[in-house]
């Protein structure tokens, strides 16, 4: 018998978040239990509007995939059987779940389970959201626990801003223009961006522009990190040449099983690999930093931009993420 | 404390066993024993001479190794951190003894370790060596649990020899050239290997051969799978569009973290997946059986085609592969 819990949960945050595309005080997140056997597994969806799903939409799609479900030990193929097409955040939460109860059945932490090292985790960066640029440096002062910053870029104030970081600190800094640019402007721009000691840029033209991302790839004395041009592992092969690597986020994808089989794609091809988050509580970010070993960079900060998060999880120590040592997730309501 | 046993075993083949580049009445292959606090983990090497690998130097590349593993529960960072280059066949050995280890340590199967469903197991082809056309009649009746066979092609006799496997059974085949035809023979052969009902084709042309590769797809009514062109994840992109699916062999990969990639890799590039062996024992037959519920085709009769067995694993039921249900590998001594 397994049985299915679900509650939406309120996560608020510390400042107004600004991206080239909104703003926003807060989400909500579906928070998921899934029972069997007197253990409990726990997940956590993120649903994205900018990809037409919420909280409903996630919970309809969580109880279908559940209800599918006949062995939830066979975690990886049982979640590939259920999945609903165009709900990742919600199978990204079923998938967690089924980790976390596995390794709580078996009494080893999740990366455990995966084999993989904990002691040779990456820095994770610390975002400080688009705003005026006298909000920005008392952002970045706020900041210095992370030896990374990364800065969301694509209004028109790009450039004060960057350059009002850059006043206040010199840390590595890494911008995501979340397809805030044209092409001229992301060419134009490029040049500046490593002068000012920033280490790579994510997605700095729309997700559809590839041949135009390719070009830019090879005029660009940076880096180039694929977001929002990649969800899955398919689409990994055509981006080959256009960008130097990828941004895995739990919520795009659809959970642990498909950001492993990303990371085997974007090894094979010579790409780098950021492990990236939407806001959320400690719950997913945990998950997700169970794979930080295999990653390059992580930018796992989701859990640290809310007020009152109802989970703890993976902490940062000195900027470096730390996983916790409990079974499965390793994670518990605050 | 690691300790470290290995022995060489001599597996006595059935049949003579031909292939267009030779002929073997057996082989030596190397059985490793890696303990840590009581449990023994156990990994088998076949290296493979047609790449400059025997016995010696598996044990060498095995050695080097363990004396570089310092925790073997990190069985997937540990295994990629002191691979020896060239030597897959140990790389394979010490990563099925770490996952053997792991299994046994937690008490559960391997397949349950990856969360894989034991219950959607392919069924595994039978190799019908290179022989006389007489004797490969006796050869097919022989193998009459088996649903679908393998013949080996690439002499001057491969028209003779599927005749007179077709004139023996009505059963699917499918065909291995091992590097053995030119492009031209490769084009005159497919539409007739359709029309004998054979199911695909195994590598018809030289490993190099790409872009003849392409042109051959392109023309073939069957589909085509890479097997000596595909060693590890790395080498699938170029192969997509010039092959239909790879064959994943663990002594040619370094292993089942690797394997796990390859899947990835090719699944992402829209192949199909096929898990092949060389001459093995039960014990690298069954590690590698622990991945056949993420693949389409199986090839693992490489414990089936030898006379004295010294393990006992994955067993073969009207065809179909079943998984042992003892922890870890659930491979014990005969």
């Amino acid at each position: 018998m397994i049985h299915l819990r679900y509650r939406t949960v309120e996560l608020k945050l510390n400042h107004t978040f600004r991206l080239s595309r909104g703003a926003t005080d807060g989400r909500q997140n579906l928070i998921v239990e899934i029972e069997h056997e007197g253990i409990i597994g726990l997940g956590e969806a993120a649903p994205i509007s900018h990809y037409d799903q919420d909280c409903a939409s996630a919970a309809d799609a969580v109880d279908a995939m559940v209800r599918r479900l006949d062995d939830p030990r066979c975690f990886d193929s049982a979640a590939q059987r259920v999945a609903v097409p165009g709900q990742p955040a919600a199978e990204a939460a079923v998938d967690m779940a089924l980790r976390d109860l596995a390794g709580k059945r078996l009494g080893v932490p999740l990366y455990e389970l995966m084999g993989l090292d904990p002691g040779v985790m990456p820095v994770t960066s610390f975002t400080i959201g688009l705003d005026r640029p006298e909000a920005v440096a008392r952002k970045v002062r706020e900041a210095s626990a992370f030896p990374v910053l990364k800065v969301k870029m694509g209004s028109d104030d790009d450039r004060p801003i960057l350059e009002a970081v850059r006043r206040a600190t010199n840390r590595p800094i890494r911008v995501d223009a979340n397809e805030g640019w044209s092409f001229d402007e992301a060419l134009s721009r490029l040049e500046w961006l490593q002068e000012m000691g920033v280490e790579l840029v994510e997605q700095p033209l729309p997700a559809g522009r590839l041949e135009e991302s390719r070009e830019l790839r090879h005029a660009s004395p940076l880096p180039i990190i694929a977001d929002e041009s990649v969800h899955t592992a398919a689409d990994i092969p055509r981006l080959a040449g256009a960008f130097d690597g990828i941004n895995i986020k739990l919520m795009k994808c659809g959970g642990i099983g498909e950001a492993l089989r990303m990371i085997a794609v974007a090894r094979a091809h010579g790409m780098k690999v950021m492990l990236g988050c939407m806001i959320e509580s400690s719950l997913a970010i945990t998950a997700a930093a169970h794979l930080a070993p295999l990653c390059d960079y992580a930018d796992l900060d989701g859990h640290l931009l809310i007020k009152e998060d109802p989970f703890v999880g993976a902490t940062v120590d000195k900027g470096r993420l730390v996983l916790p040592k409990g079974p499965g997730l390793g994670v518990v309501s605050r």
